[in-house]
């Protein structure tokens, strides 16, 4: 499998450009190199594709059930009596329509913490595209059931050779006690799979964790050697200077959720402190119930402007935001892309130049970041394979 | 003229609309009524266009020329040396961008603020939407600069029979001496037109403002007879109770622009106080070159999501601020349109159901806010005539 992208506009220059199999082999090749898929792009530009590290993606099927109101009644009263309605046939309905809008907003892949996960990973192996595939783990779930989770993770084996891995994804501290959190950790650390959690989504979390263990959730899952380079800690709002040093240092990854803070009414995310420490701080758009799209284009202008809305307009720039969405992304789950550069992996999207929200293209990451939308998109190659043209 | 739109989605029922003239004529028609151009919209929904009310449309041409950096530097470094350079010419080509943007993105009407407007009145006019185009008074003008264009505003016509209208926009406070911010409203009122202005958008304005005048600039606007039902205040992001109620007594439109306020770090709108005076309010995306796009659907978002952030998840529902990009408004410029209903002016978009965004529609209204892109919207319709299809 080989793809030519024709006259395509890689950062300021034109080029052509060599797909080999799942990576990128060349740059600048002459424009009638054989190749068995030919791309015309002038008036296009390449981007890496976007990594979604935080999503519940068959909530797709939530979308717009439930807005405007508070957490609680949120919860009890709409998400989790219609979840409590949804069949493994719904899961897979909401996979497939969670996954067609990720591509269509250049997205190839995503960090998942569902049920019915078999469903899921059969989605993702058909559109071909790429996943984290979290086994959640609850407190209230039987004895039997957290059995069936442990043989299914022996068992795994990636049907897509490559595309989806799987995480061990305790819920969070306030629905998984200490004991299963220490095992959880044990479990994904055997398995060789990382570890994906809630942490520090609201301030009412870290109230009830200074309640019930006498110090803040960082703190406390630091306490019980849960932190580390594997684990994907999505949220991370109520963080003080000191949990991001935390963060920094154990190599946790953050997934960041802008849209789905914001519209809970969950609180500002402390740029400034994540950035100062120097944690991998990567983006998200969480489940649709609570965004209500998976569109990380969006997403990345969210957080590039509240970053600067209290008051510094040089805090979060287009290029750091872009980083945090595609390579810090790539990065955090393994995956040899979030880039275009020879000898990676060729996870990329293509964006029409002549859209008029790319026009005039004094500086593409900004246009991209700020002005465009996933209209803009053209094509989605994932792993080396064109998925959407 | 005549349009029929057949099985189109109005609320939660599908009907067959006849627009004739520039007006909805009949709603629930049969689908066999002759009109010139039949539209089938099965698999879509009708909703109103956006009217856009602060806008400087050829700063189009300075998108992503400059961003992350402070006001001052933006400004005097970058966006006033690049000004320098435009020519009329340049003029047109930035708003003729800026127009085909809007369109693509639903909005039918922009309020503006700019130079040499022969130029963009000519683009609207050939565009076939509609603009409020301000006549910009700065105190530095000179005598014959304000005399040519007391004589422009003296010998207009609207080329386009009611699509068009002027305003005369004194920049701000801090840019027009209290004698030309006098003499400004008062041409303002004997030629019946609208006033357009920048009010209160950093913490600066007011404290300037405090140090100069001795009071808050809404209370020093009012204590000269600035405020009245004609008058457009973009941004007011710095206003504090009393001053809304003074806002809301005076008839003043609102015009709040949330891209623009964060990426500049203007601050965070008070939605509250806002909300709670009854004032009129609109939505606007200011400017290309602190936004950077055009699009008011983007825009209801950020200002939905920007009035949650701190807490509230209830505050600022989908239905409002969707309110507040249509309705509002159409009101605040006298067009009869901004909702679709029988009689009323047919400014209105066809929105594509089939679209993953608009998936599953349990509210189309949340979905059109929260989940979609301006990507979904397929027809666009200003004074009962298709500019886009």
């Amino acid at each position: 499998m080989s793809i030519l992208i024709k006259n395509v506009l890689l950062g300021t220059a034109k080029t052509n450009i060599l797909i080999e199999g799942k990576r990128f082999k060349a740059f600048g090749v002459p424009a009638d190199t054989p190749a068995e898929t030919v791309l015309e792009a002038d008036g296009k530009a390449i981007l890496p594709a976007f990594y979604n590290t935080h999503n519940h993606a068959a909530m797709s099927l939530l979308r717009g059930y439930a807005d405007d109101m508070n957490l609680q009644s949120w919860l009890q009263d709409y998400i989790w009596p219609y979840e409590d309605t949804l069949t493994a046939d719904d899961i897979e309905r909401g996979s497939r329509l969670a996954v067609d809008e990720m591509i269509r907003s250049g997205s190839v892949f995503f960090n998942d913490m569902y049920f019915d996960i078999e469903r899921t990973i059969d989605v993702v192996d058909k559109a071909g595209t790429r996943a984290c595939i979290g086994i959640t783990v609850m407190e209230m779930h039987s004895k039997a059931v957290e059995e069936q989770k442990r043989a299914f993770v022996e068992q795994w084996q990636d049907p897509t050779g490559g595309r989806i891995q799987l995480a061990i994804a305790p819920h969070a501290i306030y629905t998984v006690g200490t004991q299963k959190l220490i095992s959880s950790a044990e479990w994904a650390r055997k398995a060789g799979v990382k570890l994906h959690i809630h942490v520090s989504e609201t301030a009412e979390e870290v109230r009830n964790c200074l309640k019930e263990h006498g110090t803040t959730p960082v703190r406390y899952l630091d306490s019980i050697g849960f932190l580390g380079p594997d684990v994907v800690a999505a949220h991370c709002v109520h963080l003080d200077e000191e949990e991001w040093d935390i963060m920094a240092e154990r190599g946790v990854t953050v997934a960041h959720c802008p849209c789905s803070n914001m519209k809970l009414g969950s609180g500002r995310f402390p740029y400034e402190l994540a950035i100062k420490s120097g944690a991998r701080i990567t983006l998200a758009t969480d489940g649709c119930s609570s965004n209500n799209n998976l569109d990380l284009r969006e997403e990345m202008k969210f957080a590039a402007l509240l970053a600067k809305c209290t008051g510094d307009p040089t805090l979060l720039p287009a290029e750091m935001v872009f980083e945090w969405a595609t390579r810090n992304g790539a990065e955090a789950f393994g995956i040899d892309a979030g880039v275009i550069a020879e000898g990676k992996v060729a996870d990329c999207i293509l964006v029409d130049l002549s859209d008029p929200r790319m026009t005039p293209n004094h500086h593409l990451v900004s246009n991209w970041v700020y002005a465009a939308s996933s209209g803009c998109i053209r094509t989605v190659i994932c792993d080396g394979k064109i998925v959407r043209n």
